[in-house]
């Protein structure tokens, strides 16, 4: 829903597809393929082979007729291009039952992120170690953004807070949030926002569940 | 990420909007306004006015003229397209971290829906209660669906259980399943799919924050 803006040379829907690439290129490595077709690659990454090959256009990419596609190549390419080659170090606000389950989540550290510092308000909360790390007060997140290098800052407050933690982290100098609270972030244009609404996406699947119940009239699934 | 298929008159992207517009004007009757503008509705929602208005064209929506929309009407009318109007019943499969996350948010009910089932698989999380429900086992899905009347299945099992999960979920009769794990979901054309995977979202915030750095070369936020 977040608007994002990219390198003019790749589409942000193209970035926006890079990381189901990367994860299926993954896939592919540790199931031992060397070199992988557009027509696999697409299918498992659920997108037709010509996008993939136009996405991939973009990063000068192309497979080779009859051969297919390097995949440690366009695996270690992709995650180039996504900034992977850079440590990305996150900070979580907000350590209730969301921060707890990405501070524990381990697909963030298999992807190439580094959690490296928690913070929440609730005074029963700071001081409490959560993954490993203790969490600190708001009042200690810049200078944990700042001795952390952390370049990512990740919102799971309640939407009243939500963009008061974005302003501070912005102060702090995080490049991109990551906010699943369901309101509206207002930051300068330097700073990327990326908006994770679990009711919207509900929301959304109820729309066309409904409105298929309505086109086919009770007509099973 | 994953495509969305939508009743002809309301194009996808404008449906994926639907939501914010739905909880601005939450807000906006919260403050006891009766009457809002397609720039503050717009602002507030984070899309341009003109977009806004298009989109509310769609539902055959026009504010009018010096007045501007009616906030209770409209909140009605995009709750009863969205299909808010049917009760949506969910069940969350994987009750780790994240699924826990899940039952235990707010949001979910003030957005309209209601958890009626949890299932898992490991010995150890069956049969305990989380969020006042019971865990059931996988065995269990297809009839808890049925005689709870789910429509929506959400799964947070890993990647390598979930389109099992997802087959289980569609032969159990939803209409809709939102995923959080990175894997693609082969499903059938009437069974919406939506994704929502933490890593990617972070990724695609790493590619501009480097693509900034690279750009920008060092001048600061």
């Amino acid at each position: 829903m977040t608007p994002v803006r990219a390198r003019p040379q790749v589409p942000p829907a193209t970035v926006a597809r890079l990381p189901a690439y990367l994860r299926t290129l993954d896939v592919l490595a540790a199931e031992g393929h060397l070199l992988t077709s557009s027509e696999e690659l697409a299918t498992r990454a659920g997108v037709q082979p010509a996008l993939l090959r136009k996405d991939l256009s973009f990063l000068g990419t192309y497979g080779r007729r009859g051969v297919g596609y390097d995949v440690p190549h366009l695996r270690e390419q992709i995650g180039r291009v996504l900034g992977m080659a850079v440590p990305q170090r996150l900070v979580v606000v907000g350590v209730g039952n969301l921060g707890r389950a990405l501070a524990g989540y381990a697909g963030i550290a298999q992807r190439g992120f580094t959690l490296v510092g928690l913070v929440d308000v609730a005074p029963d909360v700071v001081g409490t170690v959560v993954a490993g790390l203790p969490v600190r007060p708001l009042e200690a997140l810049a200078e944990l953004v700042a001795v952390q290098g952390a370049t990512i800052g990740v919102i799971t407050t309640p939407p009243s807070a939500a963009q008061h933690v974005a302003d501070l982290l912005v102060a702090a100098g995080v490049t991109g949030i990551l906010t699943f609270a369901p309101a509206v972030l207002h930051v300068p244009d330097d700073v990327d926002v990326r908006s994770v609404d679990v009711a919207s996406e509900l929301q959304i699947l109820a729309f066309h569940g409904h409105g298929r119940r309505r086109a086919v009239d009770g007509e099973g699934a």
